[in-house]
């Protein structure tokens, strides 16, 4: 199958989703956009050297039976797709990604490969598809939007954590154990509260000047910080949201980005920046192409449309 | 109330669990064995310029109206105790203890007060009375658990893990947490793992070098590493099991000491020594006797003779 | 004495050189901007708490006879100073403070107490004087500098080092003491190289992936790193100049900043920011504060105007 | 050339200097004593399966026309040694190998080649010729020298240093640059000093917790620390070590073992364990097995005999 990959075009983002010493044996075809491992300082001649065709964005996008993006299509290269192609990468169909999905998907009848952690489906025209991709392929790149988030946060805050910084981790998913493995580094005076401590958490929260949150909540779920709590928090306390959920596991809390990363609010400051793991892009490219080699582009990736043919004749 | 501290006689045992610094405004007296201090290099003197009296270990337990004994009374100690003398310190009723309860503790009438750290009780003639003592006082006390025993392993092992090493931690209590935290300073290539996403460990856990256990199952629960699933473990692996639960989570596991820390078997290296906190004495001693003197030592403790008081007539 | 103390205004300095909770028999009054505190939280009022008087920025300039700047003062602020007053920070009177040297001190016979690391002096009407101040007092900034840089770099380019990421470290002083420890946080894969061992750098410099920098060569020497041995590193090189020596030490290089830190030349990149203790203010604010309380504010600053009294009758 | 690679007995040496992952395209024929590899779970098949000759240990010394030790050959294998025979390793024919050059190299004619760092010569009937053998070649096993002492000096101290503990290192060579790695995961309070800066070492000695040597001086040297300054410092000062250098650079110090490895002094704690890298073999393992097969076994051997030829006719 021809599998198209474009250069990163969502705000932020620097990973480079395949690297040519991770292409061997692979069933599909690889149409690379010039300039693909720019970020990564890779010539497109090592893509060539490893068979792949070097094209314009454009011509990718054209010649391409399936495009590989790791995040979210932007609406500028909405123009670019056609009908029953296939898109590969995570998509957010019930999150970020509803209007693509309503706006493209449907309409186009795109086979959207998603490469969510917990359930990597594929949906078609109002059906979703069980794909064979195992669960949990990508559960490090949540570990890194833990790792890197909270590094970033400490440098914008301008603090190195010590033993005399009391630090409290919210969850123990894989988002949170990035948070507390980063912030292990520089200090062991840490607690991770779940849900069955969560109560010894809500009992000293005020005591900790550093709140890292691993959690998402579920819509209906209370907040685990909410306003009044948060006042009550000590003055310069730092609150990392690395799951980026938010407004909802801290309550009234909203997103920051990059280039304006903490917000202050009566004296407590806020770091909400999402897509943290492309901060050290230059490590997680290299994982992420390794297993999204062997689980992805190795195989024949017509074997997606085997999984919708019936509605797809 | 006239409290008496020993030296730690509990084997491999060197942590200081009151420090002069420490000693102000105490509603008790304080009777201190000659040396006391001497692991951490405190004179006598400086106990004494804090109103602390020096004596004999004899004196100490024939003058006290309680023994502070952080760590299991000793049988060589057994014919100090008096009737309806007080006990302070983790006692381990149910446990290692049992045998002190039923020989000592009873029949002389004590009064043990158990520093727990999900139940801190008060054990008197058979009943048990609530002591008014903050649950998971001592929590941190398992985190060092779990850092000490990882980095002593580690290096018994003879091996710092880089990111090539694959690491899991079963659990996420406070001693995995401990754990994860102490190997956090030389690879994020770790996992942890606990009673949500265990079937994923099941499914992976041949692929890690180094397997920390921080979980202790209940009798009946069947180990979450078993004698078949030891086998099929790669050659080399190393167990580190900081809950010292041997022969539990580890199926067929048995304790190790400071001084034989590994066994090998079958290719396959264990590390189960107990109390690992005292590896780290000088770090953990300013904990304990900092938690201690504001829990313990400041307020009068004949409190716990009013908790037991009507059965004490 | 009245020493005033105004708000940074040198571009990315949030550092806060005295806190609250130094300021304990100091012979000196204190006059302190409002919002002096605001970037570590403090309030005008903790500064009131002890003695301090809060006033306009052009107050603290017009009533204090010594004006104490970390950095060197700005134009914005050159009409404040009057004639005789004392100026006490670094005021690198050799280096970026000879404009203000030339333009303010001079002919407003201003006395500079220089902080310099090596040579702490007082600078009055074309005289140096001894300062009284020990040699190396703020040493540590130094360390910081290069701490603090290491990580911000790291961070910026994209990657957490592992033991595969080769590194150099040039310069065994305390900038280079500071990038050392930063990055050995995350990888052990290091050299550092000083003038006895330079030979061997430069029989491998091509095997690196990181060089950093922590020398500040001499006007006349040769540069460690020159253009055509630039042209040799491997592509993607990382050099991090936390001397911030521009165009000396690596030949060619010139300045970046916090806004825009990395820049690439020929596929290498070059971060070389000054001023980056500034990154981690919140740490260096501590100790900051703790040396100048000491060695600074406590004893009778007027003892610096006998130094050059003879010339100031 | 036959070269034989026996089990170390060296007292704790554990390190495995060459790994069958290793062996390719070596230009000798290599004889391996039967259970070379069980430190790091290598079975004797894996070193058959790369073409290598398992024997006894008297058949590897029997066959051999070089024997690789590692260490220093131990006098229990002297009777083994054939006259004409090469021995590659560390020998210290200056130092702790005095001995074993006056009672078997001289006058079994053997053909020594040492692989000190800073001069890799050869040694036969009392003339040294130059060895070809890149200086430097093993200089990262004193990184792991200072790195794995200070690891473990400390967990023998039992304290896990933090931002509050003062540490002074000694030296800016490859060992000091270990120590000051493998000290910089727990803290930044560091400050190395060297020839340039130890007039202020010795201006503030008396304010570390840790000093760490890393200096070897010479023998007419004055020690770094006398007796009365080290009677000066801190009561539970902790002095280790990791040059090994006992009774030099620290007067007076006497070496200690990994089975005893830490004695106090005079309310001082003293910690000189020599070879320590051994501690972490299986890392150093993997290091030293990569260096010696490309700069050692893969070439052919007799290229050394050529070098003494003249004598050796």
């Amino acid at each position: 199958m021809k599998i198209g990959l474009v250069k990163a075009n969502f705000p932020g983002e620097r990973r480079v989703p395949l690297l040519p010493k991770d292409i061997k044996d692979f069933k599909n075809e690889i149409l690379v956009e010039e300039g693909f491992g720019k970020f990564l300082d890779i010539d497109d001649q090592e893509y060539s050297d490893k068979g792949c065709h070097i094209l314009s964005r454009a011509e990718v996008f054209a010649e391409s039976e399936a495009i590989f993006s790791l995040k979210l299509i932007q609406p500028t290269d909405y123009y670019h797709l056609r009908e029953g192609q296939m898109i590969i990468g995570w998509t957010h169909p019930f999150g970020s990604g509803q209007s693509f999905m309503k706006e493209q998907a449907l309409p186009k009848k795109l086979i959207v490969v998603d490469l969510d952690s917990n359930s990597p489906c594929i949906y078609y025209e109002n059906e979703i598809f069980e794909s064979g991709i195992p669960k949990g392929l990508l559960y490090k790149n949540s570990f890194y939007a833990g790792y890197a988030g909270v590094l970033d946060a400490l440098l914008q805050y301008g603090l190195i954590p010590t033993e005399e910084t009391k630090i409290a981790i919210l969850g123990s998913g894989n988002v949170a154990q990035g948070a507390f493995s980063s912030i292990s580094k520089y200090s062991s005076n840490i607690r991770m509260y779940y849900r069955k401590t969560m109560s010894i958490f809500k009992e000293n929260y005020t005591k900790y000047d550093i709140i890292i949150n691993g959690i998402e909540i579920g819509k209906d779920d209370d907040p685990i910080l909410s306003f009044s709590e948060q006042k009550s928090l000590k003055k310069g306390t730092l609150i990392i949201d690395v799951a980026a959920d938010a407004g909802n596991t801290i309550e009234g809390s909203h997103f920051t980005s990059i280039d304006a990363p903490i917000y202050e609010n009566a004296g407590k400051y806020y770091y909400v920046v999402p897509n943290t793991p492309s901060l050290i892009y230059r490590n997680v490219s290299q994982e992420l192409s390794k297993i999204l080699s062997e689980n992805i582009f190795r195989k024949d990736c017509s074997r997606f449309i085997e999984k919708v043919k019936p509605l797809n004749k």
